[in-house]
Formats: C-alpha cells, structure tokens, sequence
C-alpha cells in the first residue's frame, strides 16, 4: 500500500504530519523537509519552484498516492508548476485553509498571517477570489515568527510584543476569521489568540489540510484499511542544529530522519 | 590587475565589502552572495563545507588574488577545508576580529556574539587559543538579530529588549570588548553599544578584515596602484525578496547583481 507524501521547505511541516496522523492513523507518511533550504519565506518565485519540483520528485519515486505541499510559501507559488509536472494528485495547504476559512467566517472579513512570500505573492487572495469571492481577504506578512518559533521563544514576553505589532493592523480591519498560513505558527497559537482577542477564530491549515487530505483519498478509495500500515519515512537535505529539539516540538514525538543529497540544476 | 574576491552566505558580506574599499579604493571587487542557501547560521558544518568550497571555487575561476570569507558561520566551519582545498590566499573575518580584539582588550576579558553555528563550534574561542592564549573568551549566540537587521527593524524598541535579553548575560563577566562576529551585527552596533554600555569595545569584524587584507596585499605587493580598477562584479544564486533594499542597507549603494546557477553535488 503507498504511502502519503509530505513536502516542506523545512521541519515545521511536522505539524501538518501530526495533523494527518490524528485524522488517519493507518497511513504511511514519506515527509522530506528541505533543511539545507529553509527557509523559502524569502527566495524568490524562480528559486522556490526549482526547488520544488526537484523535491516533489523526489517524494514522487517513494510510492505515494497523493502528496501535501505543506509549505505555505511553496504552496503559493510553486503549487500550479507541480501539479503540471507530475500526475499524482498534489494538494496545497492554501486551499484547505480557504475552505475552512470560507465556511466559518459571518461578517465576510478574514485576514491572513504568512511569510513575506507567500503575503507578496496574494496566493491567498487569489485563493478566495476563487472559492468565495465575497470574502473581503487582509494579509499580513510576519517574517520574524519563525525565527523566533526556531528560537523557541514561544511564550516570551518578546513573542507577545512582536505578535501586537504585527497583528494589531489587522484587527483593525474587523476580521472575525485568522488564517495562520504557515507550518509555524501553529506553535504561536496561544500567543497570537491572546493579542486578537476571543472573537476571532483562528485557522489552522494542518487541520484543515489533513481534513482534506481524508476526504480526497477516501472519495477516491485510496484510504488504508489495514492496520499495520508500513514504517514512516523522513528525508531531510541538512541536519539542522537544533534538529531534534525542534523536531519533538513541531511532531509531538522524537523524528528518525534520513539524510539525503538531491541534484537542484 | 586581478581582484579581491569576497564571499558571503549572503549580502551581509556588503558590509565587509565597504569597509574593504574605505581602505583600498584602487582594487575590484568579485563578491559572491549564496542567497539561494542563506542563512548559513544554523546549518551542518557538512552543508556549509560544501556550499562553501563550490562558491569559492566559482570566485577563484574569476581572477581573484586573494579570497575573503566574509561570513563568519563559513570562517568558522569552512576555512581549513578551503584553504587545503585552493591555492590562493583565502582569509576568513574570524582571525581578524581575534587580533583586533587582543589588542584592544585590557582586562583580558573579551565577549563574542555570533550565529549558532558560529558560537556552537567554538571557532573564535579556539582562535583566541592559539594567538592569544591569557584572554578568556565568552560567547553567545544571537539567533534572531540576523532576522531583525532583515526585517528593517535597527532601531525598533523591540530590537533594544532582545539586546538585553542576548547581552546581559554577557555583561556580567565583566568582559571590556566585545567582538561582533557576524556580518549583520554591524547595522546594530548603536543599539549594542546602547545595551552594553559606552565602557565595552566593540570590534566590528569588517572593518579588522579590510586592515588585514590591506595588509596582506602590501605584504605581497599585489597592491593595485592603478587608479582605475576593473568593474566589481556582484554574483547571487537568488534575488531574494527585499533584495535591493537590503544591499543599499549593507554596501551604502545600490548594487547591479547577475544571478548565477552552481553545481553543489
């Protein structure tokens, strides 16, 4: 039985992982962060498409049935050269975000929180402009959250200081729904609920994304029925400082990871 | 006439590049900015030989007759491979920010802040070793000032408070000088020199490396007396996003890239 393929620019993908593993606990994960990489949230268009396509190829020869781009950046601008380039179905993050997003909003105002790539590119936007056009979409780019996730600053004063000066434009914009449009902020998610306040809801793409990742492979009669399904696999380009700790932080659980050298040109 | 060649993992190297011409305003410049793979701060010292020796190699094959590592993750990982690996001269900022600290340093007592690449190895407290075995040496990683001098917030009230929070630590061993070991730390130096207070030295390695490299070339009589040097060439493997931005910030004058694709495997 083939496996669910996940891609990330780094580990911070682990946690559309852990979200996939609670809704299907029968399914083989091949997860190939790209360490020596990350981050994407600053490369250009040309640089992270390149970089996608070699490492989708990649996960594509491990037999998977179906592959998660679980990069927010990757997904906003690489996502449409990959589904081009292969023929196994490719689902993005944005997309299940959207979705959830669009069917919990009232008042029609969502904002957006990402990496300056993914806010520059308006992947998110142009998203909704899609699916439902009369959401009224705000985005916001926070390109320290992640290094202070990888710091592990989670809870430090200096989190709370940084998520105000970020989000308080966006609160001002009378949004009632928050898409966290990166793998880390998830982390952040108590900090960041703080500063907005209880009205609005936050989003979480790793749950959406796992949601829809159900959905499709049972629509196509792909799920896993067995129970002993075959052993996780994890490739990585680069074995980070710090890589464990972060790891348990991001999977909920220790990662046993592969190094593995890929040809980019 | 043949050039200086100066390598970065990314446009930090600028600030090194300035200092040099302050000193040497006769000489052409060949830089070479691994944006593509930067940040260099929290990769294998594996991955960072690697990138690395393919970078200095593509300098070396522009008529270069000395190479500077301008990075201080890549000085303090890479150098020895890369001086067994080339022939021409090749000085890393690390050795030049030691001796200038040695010599200003009168209690013997000198602090280092760096990536955590830089400060996990060791690298400057090993150099202090060898040239200057009394000076006690302490360092401290500094992860998220790289991001914030990125992010355009020099002189934010927030960067004051992760000042303290990486510096005060270091205050209390009484240090007198105070090496800023990463090519970024530069464009924070007020608000350092702020934090530290006015009886701390800071040592700004750019400035060190450019006396060193004057001095080396003189020493050689490779020194270009011909007032007008050929064109500096600026090469990146990436534009990244805020790209132009950045490099006036770091260089003091917009700079003309070419982007460059290199073989890594």
């Amino acid at each position: 039985m083939s496996g669910i393929g996940v891609f990330d620019s780094g580990i911070g993908g682990l946690t559309v992982v852990k979200a996939i593993l609670r809704e299907l606990k029968n399914e083989q994960i091949i997860y190939f962060g790209d360490t020596a990489h990350v981050p994407y949230g600053n490369k250009s268009e040309r640089t992270i498409t390149k970089l996608s396509t070699t490492n989708v190829g990649f996960i594509i020869k491990n037999n998977v049935k179906i592959v998660v781009i679980a990069c927010n950046t990757s997904s906003a601008l690489a996502l449409s050269a990959l589904k081009k380039a292969f023929n196994v179905p490719i689902i993005g993050v944005i997309e299940a975000g959207v979705k959830a997003a669009s069917e919990l909003t009232e008042n029609k105002r969502v904002g957006v929180i990402g990496t300056l790539a993914t806010v520059t590119s308006r992947a998110y936007s142009k998203t909704f402009a899609l699916f439902s056009p009369k959401i009224k979409v705000f985005e916001q780019a926070c390109p320290l959250f992640v290094p202070l996730v990888e710091e592990g600053w989670v809870n430090h004063k200096i989190t709370k200081t940084i998520c105000s000066e970020y989000l308080n434009s966006l609160k001002k914009y009378k949004i009632d729904t928050l898409v966290l449009g990166c793998t880390h902020y998830p982390l952040l998610k108590d900090t960041i609920q703080e500063v907005v306040g209880n009205k609005i809801t936050l989003i979480d793409s790793a749950n959406a994304t796992a949601k829809e990742v159900k959905r499709l492979l049972a629509e196509e009669r792909l799920l896993n029925f067995n129970s002993k399904p075959n052993e996780h696999k994890f490739f990585v380009t680069d074995f980070p400082l710090k890589f464990n700790g972060m790891g348990k932080r991001f999977l909920g659980s220790p990662i046993n990871a592969s190094l593995i050298d890929l040809d980019y040109e």
